[in-house]
């Protein structure tokens, strides 16, 4: 169930209640592609972390350890160690980006794995199947995501077969979710909006599956290359054939930039390898921009991370502790810049829902966007 | 200060008093190389693994970042974050054994960098002054680590000379301690006793090195790959020369049963990379023996790494889980795996000195030997 607690603007301050607990809304999601924070984060690191939902991926936990051992397990919130809600990506963006010699039919996509090249068909059913044995919170359509840029004509086929792919995800959760030791009988659907970069497509296609009564609406397809004024077009663009009363998602997004411009475009969920793999490469984000630990002016410098920041690693260490670890390639370097990138997503997005339910949004995104983008 | 509290046989329950904190001893040094913990454990973490002491190494702090850096930082401890006591190996170990293109003269070493080949001297008063900047508790001092086996006549030399070294670095420590603005006005040292595999030559420097009232004594140049028994012959036959009220530190060493093994024939110290580096490649250690997480068996095992070990791993995280973590080759997994080890050697020196307070040593070692060191 999702409550609007307050708007400025298009900008929403939501609460989505799940059974596996509340998701203050707008939020961002960490991802834990194969039940993991890459960089050696926990799921009991996360809760310092300020961390509200937790993100795997259902293509790559279908490859490995397996679907069946995270079933075996009791689903991927006790397999990890996780309290709150799990949502599983449907594994339909990965079978378009990483599997090699893909064949898509109406039944679904045959491809090989990309660890082992070994000969895999996926279609709605699979993938709900999968996802109902991960035992998350919310699964995710089973969709295709085109390549940027598209042709028109292809779009609207492939459009048309996402549709057609939902209504069997729909149905084929309805048995899932009835049958005799379902992990989570209660697991919720999102539908994927597609419809590459084209304006019309896309409200024709979010209109469709704003019908068909789902738990939330996802954008799909976006920050695949395409310039951010395309994307915070379409956004606006499909916003107003979403449902008012249902969470919005924007897949795979963003700098937190993005997030200040999708936010106030109406968005309420969003999840982004971003804070982690930057931090893993030694970028580190703060309020008045980003840094990057490797540069030779932080050798001594005791500040933090930064001076505002209050996470595990901004009390404790120092930039020149950090630049250190990460000259002399010690596993700590990235794991502490990782905690420090994830909490500044989640206080980040605390902020933003703290600044719609003052009537301030506007003004905090103005002063913000001035700084966070920019390299310091 | 050491306080000897208990004996049973040679087994010694100590307590030695720095400047920085008690060490209660038998204790195992956690192994911080290069200012952290390989693995992703900050000093921190050490904390909750019941770490009584860090132990970083010169040589790699003195090429990375730079003992100059860390001493504008506060010194190691300071630098890591770490408030218990800090002992810095003092490079000789390491010249030895990783530096190309090295010469020995009766000055110290010349040798090239391991990481950038750039040409560096190091000898005992280089050694002091590096180990003085970084500000640990306990030096040790700078020896020649002969190779395994070694010629006779080049050990007697080579032993001669480390007596001499051992003179210039007492002298250097003192100018350095008395100087104004040192970071550890109390920095203590350590001599070491060499010898190589010749117990006649042992014996013989280790009288010479006790009558300098030294802080402690370290035997060093063992587990350079001569057989344990080799090891445990030498340990035996040095120890009646060692001054009773001091500490004595195994250096490098070593399983869990060469450490009960060396606490029987009255070692007080110890530190070893095993812990970690094991872990790092999925081997973890229990009283009842040694798993590998790779193995196919863990895939559904629910179980923690040891039902009987309360660590923070083992508290929260199944077999199934490290042994996905492997597989997947998650960051996560090594940090787990090395976290349980730690936790692992902290606690059975605990053990062992709860054994020898209260007179059961013997059958405590007796019994944990039959299983500690098979594979299960």
């Amino acid at each position: 169930m999702f409550e609007l607690l307050q708007t400025e603007g298009k900008a929403r301050r939501g609460r989505f209640t799940t059974v596996h607990g509340k998701v203050e809304t707008p939020a961002f999601m960490n991802v834990a592609t194969s039940a993991a924070i890459k960089g050696g984060i926990s799921s009991y690191d996360l809760v310092d972390l300020h961390c509200q939902v937790e993100l795997c991926n259902t293509y790559h936990l279908h490859l490995r350890p397996g679907d069946d051992v995270v079933s075996d397990m009791g689903g991927l919130r006790a397999f990890m160690g996780w309290q709150g809600p799990v949502l599983t990506d449907s594994g339909g963006f990965q079978v378009f980006s990483l599997a090699p010699l893909r064949r898509i039919t109406e039944d679904g996509v045959y491809f090989s794995s990309h660890i082992d090249g070994s000969h895999i068909f996926m279609g709605p059913e699979e993938s709900m199947r999968i996802q109902s044995n991960l035992g998350s919170t919310i699964a995710m359509a089973f969709d295709e995501c085109v390549a940027n840029p598209a042709e028109y004509e292809y779009a609207v086929q492939s459009c048309a077969r996402t549709t057609r792919w939902l209504e069997r995800c729909k149905k084929e959760m309805a048995c899932l979710n009835a049958a005799p030791g379902t992990i989570n009988p209660h697991q919720m659907l999102f539908g994927i909006n597609q419809g590459a970069t084209f304006d019309d497509l896309r409200v024709a296609h979010m209109r469709q599956i704003a019908e068909m009564d789902l738990d939330g609406y996802a954008i799909g397809g976006l920050a695949v290359g395409e310039p951010a004024e395309d994307m915070y077009r379409i956004i606006s663009c499909v916003e107003p054939h979403m449902p008012v009363g249902k969470p919005r998602y924007l897949m795979g997004v963003g700098t937190p930039l993005n997030l200040l411009e999708a936010v106030e475009r109406g968005i309420d969920l969003f999840d982004c390898v971003m804070p982690s793999r930057n931090a893993r490469h030694a970028h580190v984000f703060t309020r008045a921009g980003k840094r990057n630990l490797m540069n030779a002016k932080y050798t001594r410098d005791s500040a933090p991370i930064d001076e505002t920041c209050d996470c595990p690693v901004c009390k404790k260490h120092s930039r020149a502790y950090l630049h250190h670890l990460f000259k002399a390639e010690e596993l700590l370097a990235m794991r502490l810049s990782v905690m420090h990138n994830l909490y500044f997503y989640n206080r980040l997005m605390e902020d933003i829902r703290a600044a719609i339910e003052e009537g301030r949004f506007a003004a905090f995104k103005r002063e913000l966007s001035r700084t966070i983008d920019r390299r310091i």
